[in-house]
């Protein structure tokens, strides 16, 4: 298929979101040329910026296509690569709760959680602020789980790479709360080849 | 089709994000029975917060399926009925784009909208708050809607739907700036059968 023989060039620094990136083109078992960005300047060139008008990471550019954001990311590829089964069908049900998670965890629990890093009150604007508060997100994302073993069931999907690592990176950064429910989910996730070979954090 | 003999319930209030869900199921043409919840604890019901943990609008059911989150249900809609054509086809490039400018809907947009709204300050903060600064912000989502005549270029999709709901939405509430670009892009819009019908921000 000649989208396969489009080059995937991924822009990256070690510590960030862009790990979560790493881990979906892991599991793609796509080709990709790494480009590490540091933070003290890299991402705000002139060439950088036309990719990622935010100046951050990650971005991958797909031949002539520029993609940004994390979860964005993930869906591309999943879709790009649909014989790793990364994705429900386009037609079933379960894409609901894939679309479901996946921007729950790009909306929600990313405000809820920046909010609780930059000390933010949600308190009291709770009814517009579209997250609702942190013990509601934490409520939903038990939700997301409880099915099991993933978010859309028996199959792994891209949604797993993207709220897994999100739970993963906020039981770290105390962004969310140690939950039984949450650390046993990400030992499922973290258990796969892909995400091993990824090595979340501690590579480019 | 059997997915479109199950039922679509809409849980909505008039005045909420759930009018951009309400101009989605218009473009789309489903069948649909709405459920109109005020905000003096009808969001808050056991029953409807099995629904949505965050006892918020806009969520659907479609059959035993529930899908919250507008701009999860934009997609799913999109997918749903594919005869619409209102994504790109999964393994098309156009998806990347679509993709990335929806998720930069749920995740920047809204993050940085609500931090402006409840005087957050995001400055001291902007490496690490996925949105950046408001001025990113609306620099994204002037290169999102340059190529014209919508975000995929000649081809209206729900990435359409949800992007200019907010960028109309927020230049009401001051929360974004009145550009020109910004509003021919929202009259652009505005002017779709589908649209009209759904008289945004007017009616249940
Ligand atoms: N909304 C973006 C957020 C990306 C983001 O905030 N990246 C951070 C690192 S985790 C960054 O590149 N910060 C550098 C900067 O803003 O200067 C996404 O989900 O991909
Ligand atoms: N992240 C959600 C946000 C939904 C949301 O915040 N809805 C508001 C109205 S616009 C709501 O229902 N608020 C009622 C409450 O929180 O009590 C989405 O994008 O759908």
């Amino acid at each position: 298929m000649s989208k396969n023989n489009k080059e995937i060039v991924f822009y990256t620094n070690p510590e960030s979101r862009a790990c979560i990136v790493r881990r979906m083109l892991e599991e793609v078992g796509a080709k990709y040329t790494t480009k590490v960005l540091d933070y003290n300047g890299q991402m705000k060139t002139p060439e950088y910026l036309k990719i990622n008008p935010l100046g951050k990471v990650p971005a991958i550019t797909h031949g002539d296509l520029v993609v940004t954001e994390t979860a964005a990311i993930c869906a591309y590829l999943a879709d790009q690569f649909p014989e790793k089964n990364l994705a429900p069908a386009p037609d079933s049900p379960e894409r609901g709760t894939y679309y479901r998670w996946l921007f729950f965890g790009a909306g929600p629990v990313e405000l809820a959680t920046s909010a609780k890093a930059c000390g933010w009150a949600i308190e009291g604007n709770e009814q517009m602020v579209g997250s609702g508060t942190l013990n509601e997100v934490m409520a939903a994302l038990e939700l997301a789980i409880s099915k099991g073993p993933f978010i859309c069931g028996e199959q792994f999907t891209a949604a797993d790479v993207y709220i897994a690592s999100h739970i993963g990176w906020g039981m770290q950064f105390k962004t969310l709360e140690e939950r039984d429910s949450f650390k046993s989910y990400v030992e499922r996730v973290d258990e796969r080849p892909a995400i091993k070979k990824a090595a979340y954090w501690t590579r480019n």
